[in-house]
């Protein structure tokens, strides 16, 4: 059994655990930095751990695929698995730390107007108290009760907004960080309720343009909005109108439709808008790779075993 | 009785409250804007709820001074009160949350190095992500564990650091969100195993140069500092050397020795420091007015029936 790696960002630690279970299994692992230059023996491998696109494409020995990344809606079109049968899991489950961070992070930066107050102050300018909001007592939204949306949930918690309510298909998540949750039939009752809209959704055909123009407008002026999911789920045009016309108190995408973004989006522009160029999360935090890897390892050994995968992809919900 | 209120900010709804009190209790009640152009009949007032300096210095008259701030160090010095015997509170507790909320979003931009990021993306540069840090599995200290240490103490916890150590006068606090509380006679222990040091101590004779240079040095490389006490606990010069020399991490100050930060200061210039104009806690926001004027209200009664006030300041500390 042949295992390629492909991760730039491994250290040692990382190499070793996974080389010492290949071992155990019988099996052999390379590790590389681009799926496009294998070592000689490595070329058809059974299973390959990272952007493997291409050699998923192309090479019928695959029988599971691993991605570092929560969403694989990119892994969706028919075609990009040569052999039909190979497995697919991802490591959604490894972002919700880093992500709900940033989440708290531009939700703070955006109420609090810091951009503003570190524009002065980084020339030099001392400035004035600026009017400012708060997610004390503010009505949360989060909108995607996975992983990362309850991480945020948690977090937004320990700052007592009035309340959280989480929005998904199901209408049922146990995670006590939601005051209540529902299903996405009731998301127009919540948005009009909603000062904080917080997105972590995957795309799928049932969330891309969830957010359009209309819901945009169901939310109360002043509403903030953050989005960390895909950026299918937003109608950009209507949401950059929304803050231009000053109905919306602010938005922070980290995801967009297109990107990077494009040079001539009209986004980089739109006052109240906070950008980060899908950087919310990614392997850079040593908690955020040591727990992808941890999880690749677990279901290495399920694997192994005959034992069905731990972090599966539904391929019929798409995530 | 005459009570003179001393603030721009208020609403009505807070004009209608302290009207209300005032009458219940029969004194008379007047607003302004500035403690230099009172009313006739009020230049020589038994009560003012705000920054009533000169009325104190010079109005033997003054019975009781509820200042809107929490720190009360401007008040300290001999003199300040024509009346000695006049009573002094603050609005210690009014400021938590907000303070709270700036020292979280402090630390997660300067974790997650999101000035840069911004000043990448607000110049239409999508960039790449960087090396980060995280709250999580950080080892915490919160420098002063009165209301807005702890308030931090309590939304830090849901990041989930690997724990949270309180440093106090006395060693002993019961607020739940911290590990342990060390007397201030452990700190030199503490500090070499201190990720981020949030720093929310009162000016008194005891935290002036608390953080002195020889225990900025006893931080561990990439540690992180936030103060949102008074500027006069740290040593300037030698939080700006650490800073430039690589030791630290970074530093997030709201708060400065000469206020505000005279424009030859090298802080504007110092890399790695984040300068916020000593706006973490003002009134701007409108849960803080609430409840500052929830505050002075609640002892106003407690003064109007011969009670103690509940947030009287104990000149013997200082606070």
């Amino acid at each position: 059994m042949k295992i390629v790696v492909i991760n730039k960002m491994l250290k040692p630690k990382h190499r070793d655990r996974i080389t010492e279970i290949a071992c155990r299994i019988g099996a052999e692992v390379c590790f590389t930095e681009t799926e496009n230059d294998l070592p000689s023996g490595f070329e058809s491998p059974d299973i390959v751990y990272g952007f493997g696109v291409n050699i998923a494409r192309t090479q019928k020995s695959l029988q599971w695929l691993c991605v570092p990344s929560a969403g694989v809606d990119y892994l969706m079109r028919p075609g990009t698995f040569a052999n039909e049968d190979c497995l697919l899991s991802n490591s959604s489950g490894a972002y919700g730390v880093t992500i709900a961070e940033h989440m708290i992070a531009v939700t703070l930066v955006m109420m609090r107007r810091l951009t503003e107050v570190f524009g002065e102050t980084s020339h030099g300018v001392w400035g004035s108290p600026r009017a400012q909001r708060s997610i004390k007592d503010s009505r949360v939204t989060v909108l995607g009760t996975g992983d990362i949306g309850s991480c945020f949930a948690r977090r937004a918690r320990a700052f007592e907004p009035e309340r959280i309510i989480g929005v998904n298909r199901s209408g049922v998540c146990n995670d006590p960080s939601y005051d209540r949750v529902v299903s996405v039939d009731a998301l127009d009752e919540i948005l009009p309720e909603t000062d904080l809209l917080a997105m972590s959704l995957p795309s799928t055909p049932q969330t891309r343009d969830i957010l359009s123009r209309e819901r945009i407008a169901l939310l109360p002026k002043g509403a903030y909005i953050v989005n960390v999911g895909r950026g299918s789920a937003i109608d950009e045009d209507a949401l950059a109108d929304s803050l231009e016309s000053g109905h919306l108190g602010g938005a922070a995408l980290d995801v967009f439709r297109t990107e990077p973004l494009p040079q001539d989006s009209r986004l980089w522009k739109t006052k109240g808008l906070l950008i980060t160029p899908h950087v919310a999360g990614n392997l850079t935090l040593e908690h955020t790779l040591d727990t992808n890897v941890a999880m690749f390892c677990e279901d290495l050994e399920n694997f192994a075993e005959g034992r069905p995968l731990r972090y599966a992809v539904d391929r019929s919900r798409g995530y």
